[in-house]
């Protein structure tokens, strides 16, 4: 087994915890862990179905940035385990949980390792790496969570950027439904980018184990005009975007959502 | 199981790789690797003894820094390791091994992932903390590995900084034999911190592991005046320290071995 290297540089989240830092720009990602919360308890409570627990119960963040939203995320999934398994019918007294914070090898882990909480109850260690390729060893993990990362591709298609193709997406740096090749090619992106990432998880999870995949969507009857969702927010900076480009040169009109 | 906070805050070797980095002077701990090669490479074939092996082989460097001395000491690890299980006797085609590079919460542990050599063959990983605590879980370990880091001690005994007291060390930062008050005091710290590092290894470490320390030492007969060794060159710099401090103000003239 030989690590893969990308095929292009990944691009971390901001590092540290100043002004432009992911720290202070991503409470919208903390809201999503804590509107996943009873939702994660529940498939934990009822799903969860490792027959021979182990003493050493491993977890994993595929996408952890510089922790803070990953600490309370790993605290909910931990007390829902302990929670199931201090039943009266399994005892857990010496259960142990190691937990991996995975991103790419360009993330600040400095500022997550010197952030951890100084209570947790977990042994900790940071797992540099593309996520679309193998981590950890087989049959390793009982517990695989990833919140807003599968979304972030490897690669922007070339098509869409290619003004002479029929996916060409004019500039813009959102697709809306009613472009399906645009769409389609994304999504082709995205289907080849989401198979390596489950390919990998296949054969390191334990056959008994649980992931929880917390995704941005399109909701599937979206109006633009009446509803204000995620591509809300993507059209607003691709707007904003393009008239800085029509005033000052040098600024690309095209951003990608290569992480 | 809580993680335990050290009780002094902990230095990390100085971090990047600019010039006063450990990255651009430690080539005397570098050459401890390569002379200690044969000898582990003779331990791993003739001691190491473990009957049913795992898929999974866990190695551990504790005091790693930022890598550099600690990636060669892998690799001669994981090759006498795969040299000795390549026997005809055991199949391990599929032996995967992870490697945990451990160091205080504070050490640069972001400069060692983006200098992790492109061809490994192991999972890496990066467990912060003092080795002197649990880090891993239970039964987990099969190598534990350290080279220069165990000589650092959590706390400098009082007494040696105290002048009113028989251990004193009348402000010289190395301590020599003929003044046995101050050794034990030295000694009885040095065996407090080693006995929490193996007992937290003890716990770690399956059965039929095996670890390979590298410690400095004074040679059993050794004579200052006539021959060069470790503590000459500590020798030496105390001698620096305290013609500096006779000079300015403000510098102190006992530097501790806290890491």
């Amino acid at each position: 087994m030989t690590h893969m290297r990308p095929k292009l540089p990944l691009h971390a989240m901001n590092a540290g915890d100043g002004p432009h830092s992911y720290v202070q720009n991503s409470s919208y990602q903390r809201g999503v862990v804590d509107v996943a919360k009873p939702e994660i308890e529940e498939e934990i409570a009822t799903k969860l179905d490792i027959k021979n627990l182990p003493n050493r119960f491993c977890i994993a963040d595929f996408g952890c940035s510089t922790g803070h939203n990953s600490f309370p995320a790993i605290q909910i999934i931990t007390e829902a385990i302990n929670q199931k398994y201090k039943s009266p019918k399994i005892t857990s007294e010496s259960l142990e949980f190691s937990v991996f914070f995975n991103d790419v090898i360009t993330n600040d882990f400095d500022t997550l390792f010197r952030s951890l909480p100084p209570d947790i109850h977990y042994h900790a260690a940071a797992v540099p790496g593309d996520f679309h390729c193998r981590l950890l060893p087989e049959y390793s993990l009982h517990f695989a969570y990833s919140s807003w990362s599968l979304q972030w591709l490897t690669a922007v298609p070339e098509a869409v950027a290619d003004s002479g193709s029929p996916e060409w997406n004019k500039g813009e740096i959102l697709y809306s439904r009613d472009r399906k090749e645009v769409c389609d090619a994304y999504l082709d992106q995205f289907e080849k980018d989401i198979e390596s990432f489950l390919e990998s998880r296949a054969v390191e999870m334990v056959s008994e184990g649980l992931m929880a995949l917390l995704v941005p969507a399109v909701p599937d009857f979206w109006n633009p005009e009446s509803e204000y969702t995620i591509p809300s927010d993507v059209n607003l900076l691709g707007s904003c975007l393009v008239d800085m480009a029509e005033k000052v040169t040098n600024i690309p009109t095209t951003i990608s959502c290569v992480k």
